[in-house]
């Protein structure tokens, strides 16, 4: 049995990745891949790496019914269109931000408001580290910010192990690629502006934090920084826990304990916590192309560092909402994820 | 049935990529990866995208039999050790040059001669493109150098279709990355001093003209620069055909003419020449990461401009090494080969 | 005394570099900057370098009075302005196309005609290296263009010393960074799309090909590759020479003795040719940031490769337009232009 | 009048902003570059950008008789040979860490113990922005670390403003360039393994905070990151301050008032903290290549984000030495010093 999927707004560099994917998965067949801009184009065109799929994009008006309606459109096109979109699908996969928050009220605060509120208690967020509960029945499955995502694969455990309490000094400081900016571009996404940066955008209020805040239950410090690569998301995780296990100070073996049980059998998370050679503790490089994510920490006497890597397309995009589609579809969690990495590699 | 391989010189950057296409291969089983240096490490140490093969390295001089033997050490080392090398192996697949050249006075005059002649009787180009013959038989696969193959690649169709003949001016000016320099590295290898570099090395006198010659009977002008990607490399041939299908002018109708016959039914060319949008010739970045080499051409007047982009470390070795192999043990060509690429990416 | 200057076009990257220089320099004073885009923002706004100085962007309708007029604006922008630029200046130093050619027919086969060639006559070319008479007279100076000034400062002592002959082959490969795209940017100047290539952009009929032939007279073939880095031009040109000089073949101290000679005394070339370490051949890592051409050469048998290489925001740019205007106003030549370079240093 | 000055380790890249600053310095001449392994090479062998400087190596065994000692050399050396420098110089600027701490106490703690303790007393921390005094008088002279540096200049107005106490909470999480390795480089630094990086190292207990202590009072949590760069360092520093100023929350107006008062006349430091265009906040790229440090903040309830961003060879080594030593010897504070940063610019 094979799945049929399509893919809204395919010229964008999420939605490229979901062609890429959605074409070699085992169980889905991409039917449909729209962009208003590109109408006609084969999806070569835009994204050189697919000059092999025999596939062009339609207009998003004449949506063809499917399974699975994976939308990587701007935020507020999914709000806009829910009710189409699912009248064409069994399920939508949002990788925008429009399902991700659970209440009217948040996307009052964090965004200009939600314009499909009666929506929001169908979806479900689809990060699966975070819990698989409610992916197989939701209407929607809303793909987790990229950023958010490092976040709290970071994070997570510390919260797990009750060594971080809700109240505790979080300082989230991330590191993340020019393909966070999306396809667009302006001046300051041209190369000539953004090649060789240290660049402090959104230094407080970055929306993410609503999401880590629902999710985890963590009310954090949040900087987001863009540096040269074009691919990943780093995060670096500065706590301070004080939780009921903290007894006196956090050892690296309790940090050990802690990571190893919130992720034991997990296919996507990879510990790497010190040992030797070049590569110690997580980078981006070690995971693009690929849905993992790499997950570390260091202990430094009251402060724990914890740190995760992502590639921002994939595991904090594409490849989420493919993992979670494969769970609400009940399909193998891993099908169509397996790709390796790559080493030497400079920014995929 | 599985084939057994070893990887001989796995701790660098084409015995890296070998393991991760063999591990990942249908067919073949590595059942031994050595490294002096990194003796009883795991190869995740090294190659941090192979965190997850359970796998050390062990000491080359305590080889196992095998099907294959898949030799990535630098030059000279399988010409000392191709006597056991085919002692443990059915066949040698060589990456260095050790078994490129055709004749022992070719290696005098190119290199520092050759210890072994007596087997450069039984090795065999591994270039599918250039032809599959003798790769069934060879004892020896000779999987040929970065910079040639993309050389190889651009002109082969010119040369086939009657345009370039032997006696042509052809200048071949490639562009590559680092990682072709190895995992090694030395100053002129550090990050500080490579970044952003156009650097001309080998303006003259690079030794992989040697092997264009005896396989396209060209002799041509070769010079290779670095430039700042990790991997890929990318050859622009300026040529000046006069053989007897010039007649007054190549259009380019005829030049697609010419690349389609060279390459068709070829699964890992993809002929890109002209057309719209951002990626319109062939480019390193299109294929990082995968087998596939891109070429394409453009007309002007006498001079014709042949390009080819591939991944160095892919199609210019380890992929390449794969493809022939696959050949010479009668299985499916493209078996563990069909990656696709990425966009955006940087430079994988 | 000091003389005044403006910069029209002041928002770009030449123009940014017009400013930094000539508010540095100790015989000019700039009175004007203009940007329809950016009236009334300080300078800073745009260029962040230059946030101490106090000046702030105007209409380039209101033209003030002034020694010099630099002007920095795409192509067509001079030549509908000519007669107001002369108006308001004593000298119009022109770092568009616009005045770079000497005929009207040149402009109707290159570009897409002249609509002022009556001041073709007044303008001279500005690469002092290809001869300084006629600077002193000049009511319009052209700056060249980055890409010509990089090749012929490659090829002219091969002209020079009756190497090369008119139609001889010569095969400019270049190598060239973003900010040639200017400050405007579109897709395929992103960041995600243009990191990390090796992009072969006008393979064919680059129009620099004009002032080339126009000065040099001779007739090449020319090929443009974008490569990730942001200030830099390099050309690699395979040449054939057969001129009166060649006799026999072409030693490396022939060639030393015809670049000795063409460049002697010259203020901003530095031979690079051979010799030990991590730097042997022209870079433009080397020389970015400064107004120096390095400029080297090997011996090929009856190839000569000649090697230049520069930073295109200056002496392909700004720099070379004040060593002229120096030259025009009879200022000592250097003035101004004196920065050292760095090591190490990225791609500045 | 002219003061000598000598560098010793100018083979490295300190060494080489030494001489590229001294050699350019209105009042410094340079009589000597030592470096053991470039003896008798001309300081252009290894400094492309020093290729018209007519010096050579010489051995650091014969030291000459010399106004100002700079060392550039790895830590250790300084202390080794201190009292040959000060018999060799009237004073000692000393780039590395052996004289920047107070005491032989924290020598032991912090890194392997002190050789030449007695010593320690005759040092005076470099940074001007921190202090003048003591500079006139100084027998040595110890240039900041670079990280140091840039967190100390992001933080220093928060503590004289009562904003930040003692004990409060900051975490300081920076981004370095690969220059900072040094010139030598190893596997972790070579390019295919450093690019694209963002690589967390030292994630807990970096030597610098021991300096920051003991200039600010401030214990801080500190982690240094690696990303794609070569010149820069970039400091963001979380801080949650309970000092009197507070007063019930930190407004933006407070922050400019603290940055303003801290920074007012200080020709190196200059302010950027939210407006529009590309570049809002400090910036690495914006003053590379220059002594300038940008400083910049966001207030963020409680939290007060402090950003600060340097050159790390120039203000962060060469640079501040060349300031402190204009001050020690009562010359212009800024002769030498006064570059312009580049526009558009990659990573200098």
């Amino acid at each position: 049995m094979t799945l049929t999927a399509s893919v809204v707004g395919a010229s964008g560099f999420a939605g490229g990745e979901l062609l890429r994917l959605l074409s070699a998965h085992p169980e889905f067949e991409v039917v449909q891949a729209t962009s208003r801009e590109y109408e006609n184009r084969t999806v070569g065109h835009v994204h050189p790496n697919l000059r092999e799929l025999d596939l062009r994009f339609s207009d998003p008006e004449g949506l063809e019914s499917v399974d699975a309606l994976f939308a990587a459109t701007p935020h507020g096109v999914s709000m806009a269109n829910v009710e189409s979109y699912l009248g064409a699908a069994e399920r939508l996969i949002d990788l925008s931000a429009d399902f991700r928050l659970g209440t009217e009220a948040a996307y009052d605060e964090w965004y200009d408001g939600h314009t499909a509120p009666e929506y929001l208690d169908g979806a479900t967020y689809a990060l699966p580290e975070l819990g698989r509960e409610g992916l197989a029945d939701a209407d929607i499955v809303a793909s987790g910010g990229c950023n958010a995502t490092a976040t709290m694969l970071a994070l997570k455990p510390l919260v797990d192990a009750d060594l971080l309490q809700p109240d505790d000094q979080v300082v989230a400081d991330l590191k993340v690629g020019s393909s966070e900016g999306g396809a667009g571009g302006g001046a300051a996404s041209s190369h000539p502006e953004r090649s060789g940066v240290v660049r402090p955008y959104a230094p407080t209020g970055h929306r993410h934090e609503a999401e880590i805040e629902e999710q985890l239950g963590l009310s954090l410090s949040f900087t987001v920084h863009a540096v040269d690569m074009v691919r990943g998301a780093a995060a670096t995780c500065h706590t301070f826990p004080t939780g009921p296990s903290v007894e006196g100070g956090v050892e690296t073996a309790d940090l050990w304990s802690a990571y190893r049980d919130a992720y034991e059998g997990e296919p996507f998370v990879r510990l790497v916590a010190g040992g030797g050679g070049v590569y110690r503790y997580p980078e981006p490089k070690s995971v693009a192309g690929t849905n993992l994510a790499e997950v570390g920490f260091a202990a430094d006497g009251e402060r724990v560092v914890a740190f995760a890597a992502i590639d921002n397309v994939m595991k904090g995009a594409a490849g989420q909402a493919v993992h979670a589609a494969n769970l609400a579809f009940g399909l193998e969690e891993t099908a169509g994820l397996t790709q390796t990495g790559f080493h030497p590699v400079g920014s995929p």
